[in-house]
């Protein structure tokens, strides 16, 4: 054993943030005890609050620790359109590009069989309500352009097929800025399929 | 804002973590909220019960939650040597070498007058009082080949001059599985000043 009970119980915990193996840990710990003794018992103090807490919005299932979010509670927001997306991150993601002024629906996660994840547990049930009692106009689906993103938003788009709700797909492309040289082939694949007629007035 | 007080919270507080910017604290608290909140709650609890517990040895000033650190304390080990490193990091490596059975010393630092960090604030005058009670056989001056390392190394040195006991500096040269091509000049130059006879019996 290297160090004393206490800083190896720190240390071993540490591990638990993700990305942060045994020598990142151990250089945490060492870092906090030198030198940050009080913004290391702040940061205790915080994880505490957060994680006693922080619930989720009842509306949209995003992290919130009032009933309602922020974001859904926001009256000068546009409540006819819902944008579906993965994750909390996804939403910092979308609030930051500034071009978003509707509501979200965060599935925490994406379906995935394999691993016992089904509609029920991303909350599909839930959006369905939503969609049923008539206010949402459009639903953006924003999931990741991956094998599970893909699948859960045609899930969800036969789900609310019946429905009288607007589908949409964000777009997928060459991002802004990056060079056809160095783009994958599947992405350019989907950005001349999904190609646009230029207006030519 | 992007995130809910508390969550904005913590994401604040986990960047006092080394290395950890915006970015990854974002994606740390997400983490720990989404899928680890019982391990979160246990590294509160363990960077609280660390901070709080852990101090200084009396003996070789290393981090310990007893008065007297296990190594200090360990009967079997050598007591007549003592090895000064600078931070509690540079025991666990000299531990891991597995090469070293004596005791250690520890500056918490080293000389910087240009931060006000002078000779009793890295304990060197409780050093000089051991190594005047005598019991000291020889002195490994094991500070980093850095300019405050080196300078530290020899005040001490200075300091101990007239007392019975043996000095050493670590030896600097080309690491183990290092090629010659790749080592930097400074530490070839070392390693040519400190080249020793080979046994041609």
């Amino acid at each position: 054993m290297s160090f004393s009970p206490l800083i190896e119980n720190m240390v071993e915990s540490l591990r638990c943030l993700p990305g942060v193996g045994r020598k990142t840990a151990q250089r945490m710990a060492l870092h906090l005890l030198e030198r940050e003794r009080e913004a290391g018992m702040a940061l205790a103090e915080a994880l505490q609050a957060a994680l006693e807490g922080v619930g989720h919005c009842r509306q949209c299932r995003n992290f919130s620790e009032q009933e309602l979010c922020p974001i859904c509670a926001d009256a000068k927001r546009d409540g006819t359109t819902v944008c579906v997306v993965e994750s909390p991150a996804d939403v910092v993601a979308v609030e930051q590009s500034g071009s978003y002024r509707g509501l979200y629906f965060v599935l925490m996660g994406h379906l995935s069989p394999i691993d016992g994840i089904g509609p029920e547990d991303i909350g599909l049930d839930l959006l369905q309500e939503r969609v049923r009692s008539g206010s949402i106009d459009e639903l953006i689906l924003a999931t990741n352009p991956t094998v599970e993103g893909e699948a859960t938003a045609f899930y969800l788009q036969d789900l609310v097929r019946d429905e009288d709700v607007r589908i949409s797909r964000i777009a997928h492309g060459v991002p802004l800025g990056g060079e056809l040289e160095y783009v994958d082939g599947s992405t350019l694949a989907h950005a001349l399929s999904g190609r646009r007629a230029v207006d030519q007035g």
